[in-house]
């Protein structure tokens, strides 16, 4: 949950008064996203979701993110579409930190999804990519191998806090993943952060994918491998469910097939992407003061998923 | 901002399998309210909100709570209404804790409320304890004035430490209010909570009243001297914007005039109610946990506050 910037009446009825939105009849600081703070916005025209982009996110980004939500509207794919002010632009000022109006998406984020809900994800995950294939930004994956080392450098004894030889691990897994990561694979936009958090269903269809502020330039099949970690393991705990993960992967190739490339690529990636998780989690998880909006999640899930990927064999062992 | 119970998408839809509202198609955790869990809740027919009663609220007094909104809702007043389940009950258990679905009220809350808008606070608060005349439950007053010495008691250093001597004036304050504290004023059901944060308002008209779960059964004339504290003072300070002031009781006034007896009584209450708001701040101050998910509000305000009744001559220090 998080609403670090509170905004009050007054702020937001300067605010709206550059849209032609009407005026607000109902906001409400809302438990979405965890870097940014977000309000439900409710106008005499329509609903909204605001948005103020805390300091992890840099500002020099967010034309690179708006662009995405703006290609995805315009495309028919179900993403918020920013909306703009009288003056053409969506991304403003609001308290002293860039805010932006989104439209709001029905849907409900799901807790456990089902089989039938990961392969609806590997379809929507593929038809994002094809929406974005010819979008014109570029943005470099910032937390990608490179990043890795140094994020890990100073926490080995917290590692081995949260489980005894865990450091000795992580340390053969970043030499594995610097040694092997895959370049020229086919890349384009990728959400990199497509949690079940982020995607709205009603049963089981997929009707609202948000919270693009992690997408950047990658290897789309590095977008799966982040999916099949997030949305195909039981639980928060390190076993894989193969059926999900064959449908999530079915559902994408529905849309896009894999080269044999990205296919022999993924097992890796699944490893790579493991670790991002882990690497960002572990550092919250030390650094979040007690007095923080929000709790860290355990990093320990994903050094559980980790151990999965470390011994996986090839595409198949991930329902390929 | 407050959810402390997450409640899933399964654990919702089997909750909403006893209503007759349709399915869940959108569902966030919202910032109302510090005691409980709220989330804001859309259906396929309608929108509520959600209310999930955390361990601050006792049980046995939630059928007051719900009586009291079903009996506004009866007489008109513009309060939430608890919806009832397909077996004609509204309080419910959702992941083991009492629960009820209300319906949902368009408005805003008012950072700085105007003099029109005191105005309309006073007749709506005397509107609402004239919907509730005839309302027959009952449950005391359990932060009133016998509480108050021994709230304080133990906490007369950190009481020093907010601002040397204020010790001596909070004991001198107790004695007074004790000693003076008035009985046989007119009573009935007062609202006991009523800040700005549950009050909504489209421009200066008064669309809601919410969070009735500090109301009881107490003299009315005390709820006004709740609501000058809450409204009528410039931003966090000590200073009584006399004109609001006069305006909220006029407004009052103008549905139920008061009595000589209330008028009289009046500063003594409004001392009385800075010291229930600084008594309660100083114990959440002093007591709230640093990983909570709510920031405490500093209790010097009300100190403030209380500095300036103590020195208040009469009803027309008030705007009587």
């Amino acid at each position: 949950m998080a609403v670090y910037t509170e905004v009050d009446d007054t702020a937001l009825a300067n605010f709206l008064a550059d849209y032609d939105l009407g005026s607000a009849i109902a906001f409400k600081g809302i438990a979405e996203g965890v870097e940014n703070s977000n309000y439900l916005l409710e106008t005499t025209k329509a609903r909204f979701i605001l948005t103020l982009f805390e300091k992890r996110v840099n500002e020099s980004d967010l034309p690179y993110f708006m662009g995405v939500m703006d290609h995805l509207a315009d495309k028919g794919f179900p993403a918020p579409l920013p909306v703009k002010a009288k003056d053409g632009k969506a991304l403003r000022t609001l308290c002293g930190r860039p805010a932006v109006i989104i439209t709001f998406l029905s849907g409900m984020s799901l807790s456990r999804p089902n089989v039938e809900q990961c392969r609806e994800l590997g379809e929507g995950l593929a038809k994002f990519h094809a929406a974005l294939s010819d979008y014109v930004g570029d943005r470099k994956n910032s937390l990608s191998v490179e990043a890795w080392r140094p994020m890990f450098e100073g926490r080995e004894a917290e590692a081995n806090a949260l489980n005894a030889g865990l450091t000795e691990h992580i340390l053969s897994d970043l030499d594995a993943l610097e040694a092997e990561w895959p370049a020229n694979l086919p890349s384009g936009v990728i959400h990199a952060d497509l949690f079940p958090d982020n995607a709205f269903f009603l049963g089981d269809k997929l009707t609202g994918v948000i919270d693009f502020y992690f997408a950047c330039n990658d290897a789309l099949v590095y977008d799966i491998a982040i999916c099949l970690n997030a949305w195909c393991f039981e639980d928060g705990r390190g076993e894989y469910n193969h059926t999900k993960g064959r449908a999530l992967i079915a559902g994408y190739q529905a849309v896009r097939p894999l080269s044999d490339t990205e296919k022999e690529a993924l097992p890796l990636l699944c490893r790579g992407a493991a670790m991002r998780f882990f690497l960002t989690r572990l550092v919250d998880w030390a650094d979040t003061p007690k007095d923080a909006l929000v709790r860290p999640k355990n990093p320990i899930e994903y050094a559980e998923k980790l151990g999965f990927h470390r011994n996986a064999k090839g595409f198949f062992d991930y329902g390929g």
